[in-house]
């Protein structure tokens, strides 16, 4: 078998074999085939794609190029994947809650890059919370109290990885199989029987589009079922961001005002739908028993019961959390509204862009985000603002980030007279 | 500026601009755009294409990215370019016959790889003939005769050959643009004014279709043209070989029949018409007037005497020529037709190969090809045999490969009850 046909063969539109395949993604893990032929293929799927068949191949050959989690020994293993957004700390609610609910959420989380931290720089925002455990400890904790979230370690999808770094440099990123087997790969790799996934589309999103957003959840979901795990994907709006708080502490302190019951709205239905529909998969229970479980666990309080045992459980020193101690930046400011009218727009990827420079994200993979820096957006799309009333609170370390970010949240809002239609928070979803 | 943002603009079909191809081509050139990112970017090309102006540009940045001949010093000076085929043997024609009407042909030629020997291999089958010379020899000769063809020497447009070589491994040579900018940078860097190229078609061709040659031949001649050159091109048939020698001293031996008279035919007529052009469109007479001194020049006898006399400016023998002794291989065998009737097809490409399996061409760089081997067709397309008539001449220095040589030839013939339809020899004139 040559790498050449196999380029050639893709070329000119053809379906490529699960040997061909799997002597791509072998040869190019073991360093066999050179990176210049391996871009090329790559510019090829983008413009010939690939078949559901194929699409599953190679994410089955990704997954198996390193280390797989095995956790077989543990009832019901759930996971969430997020494609990724602004102020998006769904995770934070979604795994206690489906531990109550009797799941097992034995989860590997990521740092983030860009705009905010990921779920595990959020959990560090919490003194003495480990994001590393020995494997044994990981287990033995999901099998005592059915959640841990520790940052992901291992070798999982070696050639993902090699392949995302040569796809970022030769333009070649936005194909849709090659998104949906570099995410998934990693997923399987992990171990979880039933995946739910939160596709999102917009401003904020990778996919601005529902209607792109909804080809690529289709395609992950045909590349999870085809490798045997339960899966479905909700298509979520992330044009505004999701919630109100954006940063680190801030979102666990947002996450925690949803689990208290404190506070209900878009974040609120995105778990509720994300975890109804990860019960309802595992289990099947209908949708709607599921959901009332699923409201009935938040609203009693015991996914926030089980939220403070999870903190603690990882060394979590949980009085921040009850005594509402959670550092924020000590220099904060409030934007005013600049006009009078109704929000028509609240730009999610440009409020993300203001959080960054606050502190909150990462512009390259060695910065520490400033953990207690970020936004709490007081008005969101739809409400009706007076010129001069306060849009929202920026929170930050260094006073001197304080200016350049209010005139950057500024220009993320766009004005109407009359009041804008809103999209639903959940566009469709796709089983 | 970033050869990534190249990449990604090619990829969404735009067009490049002079300073982003020039980056390209420098970058490339130095190493500092690695493989992967020039891979990507020719596999976008394949899908997306480009300009006449982009592919003029990008053939401008590869003559520019080594050495360039300059011929300055020299009157009229005008070359020839053909795109390969099987038997051809046009230049030991046009050169000299060139030379006699007061044209400078100061040409550098290439060995073959493949089917036979290119046209250094063949002047080499002349003993004594150097096919190395000082550039002030080379300089000179042609000054004082107007006819040298030497071997290709110096660093002639080396990011062409730097990026022909990652082509050839990742299955993106087959674009128009490539394929043109490729063979014209290296023909603009060896300084004729005047350029004439045969672009063929067919079996035995690169390009299978008339209409697919002619796409090339006006890309290449807008090219020349772009970059300031006199051009034309041929579009001519290669579905089976030109003339009836192939192989490398039984191709000169044809070539001296055509000059001195014993010969017409479709060699004859290509190369009337490919001197004719270059003499026309050099110094700007019509093309029936040049035709009639290109015919005055072969039938007369001073294409003969001026083909004598740059042999032996170049150190060759020409007593070989004139009694008639070059080599030919010491065992010889007739294929005798397999059945009757009129032979329809007799494909250049299959003929050539079984040429190569005589020993007259090379199977990679390193290999020396047998000089005195080769083929003499007796019957050609359009002849009716007898079975048992003869249908050709094989030569070699190796009798092992005499049997299969002659079930090779077999397999390249298709006979038919009825006299086929020829195809002209010359489909059409690009100017």
């Amino acid at each position: 078998m040559r790498m050449y046909d196999i380029i050639a063969k893709k070329k000119h539109g053809c379906v490529l074999s699960d040997e061909e395949i799997k002597f791509f993604i072998d040869g190019y893990t073991s360093g066999s085939i050179p990176d210049y032929q391996a871009s090329a293929l790559c510019m090829a799927i983008c413009f010939k794609g690939m078949t559901d068949e194929e699409a599953a191949q190679l994410t089955f050959h990704m997954m198996h190029s390193g280390d797989t989690v095995d956790l077989s020994a543990l009832p019901n293993t759930a996971d969430k994947h997020s494609t990724g957004g602004v102020g998006d700390k769904t995770s934070l609610i979604i795994a206690p809650t489906a531990a109550v609910l009797g799941l097992s959420v034995a989860k590997m989380s990521g740092r983030g890059l860009g705009h905010t931290g990921g779920t595990i720089d959020k959990l560090e925002s919490i003194p003495g919370f480990r994001t590393t455990l020995t494997s044994e400890e990981f287990m033995s904790q999901v099998k005592n109290i059915g959640v841990a979230i520790i940052a992901q370690s291992g070798n999982l999808a070696p050639a993902d990885k090699k392949l995302y770094s040569l796809r970022d440099v030769t333009a070649t990123v936005d194909s849709l199989p090659l998104i949906a087997s570099s995410i998934m790969s990693k997923k399987l790799a992990s171990g979880a029987e039933t995946i739910v996934l939160d596709v999102k589309y917009g401003s904020g999103a990778f996919m601005k589009t529902p209607e792109d957003a909804t080809h690529l959840a289709e395609v992950m979901v045909n590349i999870g079922k085809a490798n045997g795990r339960k899966m479905c994907a909700l298509i979520t709006d992330m044009d505004k961001p999701l919630g109100k708080n954006i940063g680190n502490s801030l979102e666990i302190i947002e996450a925690v005002e949803v689990l208290r019951g404190e506070s209900k709205g878009e974040l609120y239905d995105v778990c509720v739908a994300l975890i109804s529909n990860m019960l309802s998969i595992s289990t099947g229970i209908s949708y709607a028993e599921a959901e009332e479980k699923t409201k009935d666990a938040i609203d009693s309080g015991r996914s926030y019961k089980k939220f403070l045992e999870w903190i603690s459980a990882q060394g979590g020193d949980v009085s921040y959390i009850t005594e509402n101690k959670l550092p924020v930046g000590k220099f904060n400011d409030v934007v005013a509204a600049d006009c009078s009218g109704y929000i028509a727009h609240l730009d999610a990827e440009c409020i993300g862009s203001a959080a960054c420079a606050l502190g909150a994200g990462r512009v390259t993979k060695d910065d520490s985000p400033d953990l207690s820096a970020g936004i709490i957006i007081e008005k969101n799309v739809g409400d009706y603002v007076q010129k001069g009333e306060t849009l929202a609170t920026l929170y930050t370390s260094d006073s001197t980030k304080l200016e350049s970010a209010k005139k950057a949240i500024l220009s993320c809002i766009k004005y109407s007279d009359k009041q804008p239609e809103s999209n639903p928070i959940i566009y469709k979803t796709v089983y």
